[in-house]
């Protein structure tokens, strides 16, 4: 969420692609998490939940909804971010949840303190992200569950082939690597949970499809990544780490508005998840 | 399902590779089209199906076990798998079912034949897929359905990265396009059904994952793709588009074979799916 501050979001108000990440819920992005959670709850009501890399809540919330009886922690390493999580949270008139600042390679809590553990587009950003799961199994009880959503950048499927398009790709992909991360983390997901100490026997591993298909999902896709390469924060992520910056963002954000009125327009990745038993 | 027979399997036995495509059904290869199934069988028993490019006709047969008073009919450009897909069907103990010779861009029917006209990995291999879904169109009844699944290969996932794999990657999309078929046929799906002179409000579009993630469902890929290496299928294939085959099929067999025993190993690729009402 750092490049929704980087644009001159003030703390507590959507920031302006705000749309993009807030239309994210529970029942949307952590679908395949639901039936445990549902069963988890059954035979126990207050369970605890932490959202790691929380961003602005919206997740978090649809989460703390889902167990009225329980209780829901986010965290963001973006302190900035926090106030608009609470915002939302207060909006919705959820009260089970709480935020605060954090990271993933160090969580502020005891060993095995919640019952579900969940991140989603978290690893896909970092470097040794073996060792923010090692973390997040720490935080979770035994026989709770470590969840976790990542895209596979690489898998993307855009149609048509706009040469704006083309190049706005290959500007994220850097971006990815240049901050740590990696466009190819949904098919790596299942290598980190081992390498993180979990055996193969615990780890349920499954792959949806993220996608923007109808004018609605366009528009929305199409105007939070044109307010990104027009309000700076693509480019100044792409500074920050040092990234010569050739591309002409302007170019981007018209092949993006172009996409959003196609009606051949498509456009779909590959996210892998997965459900560690601990 | 031509390179079944290029590989030297008598008609009506199963071909060395069956077991790959013969695990496919309706229910695993088409299940976004089953609730618009049911719901058309609620109004109509006598629902008439056409699966095109049947193969060997195992999601033809699951197909008429759903509509046991309806009529399924299977067709595919090879006459020499149809006796297998026969044998497939009556080993079932399903008799709502015929097989034919024919090709998916002159269908041997009159027009508004059938209720729902269903075809699956027949595009991607195809030059002017468009033209056969016209053709599927064509016999659709009014206020029936057209619905396809179509792979795009490229946004497959692979882990871990063997070369032998890698090298395999690259053969098979050559194979794709020296058959005049293409390895992004799923995004462009939805071009191929406006072009085809469907109206973009007749056609719902969607994208699911296709995986092998269990030792079983990797073992099942591995030696499908195996026999096909050692046996020939994808040398003579090749030879016939003139393809010069300089690739190593002992090592990318060998790669495979150590994909399959890899706890590491994940394979996903997106596949497309749309629905024309017609």
């Amino acid at each position: 969420m750092d490049q929704a501050q980087a644009s001159g979001a003030k703390p507590g108000h959507p920031p302006p692609q705000s749309t993009l990440h807030e239309v994210r819920t529970a029942e949307n992005s952590a679908a395949f998490l639901l039936p445990k959670l549902r069963s988890m709850k059954e035979s126990n009501a207050h369970l605890k939940l932490l959202d790691v890399g929380c961003g602005s809540g919206t997740i978090s919330t649809s989460f703390a909804k889902l167990i009225p009886d329980g209780q829901v922690t986010g965290i963001d390493v973006n302190a900035n971010i926090i106030p608009r999580a609470r915002a939302v949270a207060e909006k919705a008139g959820v009260e089970n949840i709480e935020f605060q600042q954090g990271s993933v390679f160090q969580l502020p809590f005891d060993d095995e303190t919640f019952d579900i553990t969940w991140c989603h587009q978290v690893l896909v950003h970092i470097a040794n992200p073996w060792d923010a799961l090692r973390e997040m199994l720490r935080v979770t009880k035994r026989g709770g569950i470590v969840a976790a959503r990542e895209g596979d950048y690489e898998s993307e499927c855009v149609w048509p082939e706009l040469p704006g398009l083309t190049a706005f790709h290959g500007l994220m992909a850097g971006l990815m690597i240049a901050g740590g991360g990696t466009p190819a983390a949904g098919r790596q997901l299942l290598s980190w949970a081992l390498k993180a100490g979990a055996e193969r026997r615990q780890i349920e591993l499954g792959y949806s499809a993220q996608s923007y298909n109808t004018p609605n999902e366009r528009t929305i896709l199409s105007q939070g990544m044109c307010q990104q390469l027009r309000g700076g924060g693509f480019r100044d992520r792409a500074l920050k780490f040092g990234l010569e910056v050739k591309e002409d963002f302007e170019e981007m954000a018209k092949a993006w508005e172009e996409w959003a009125q196609r009606e051949d327009a498509t456009l779909s990745s590959l996210h892998a998840e997965i459900l560690v038993q601990k």
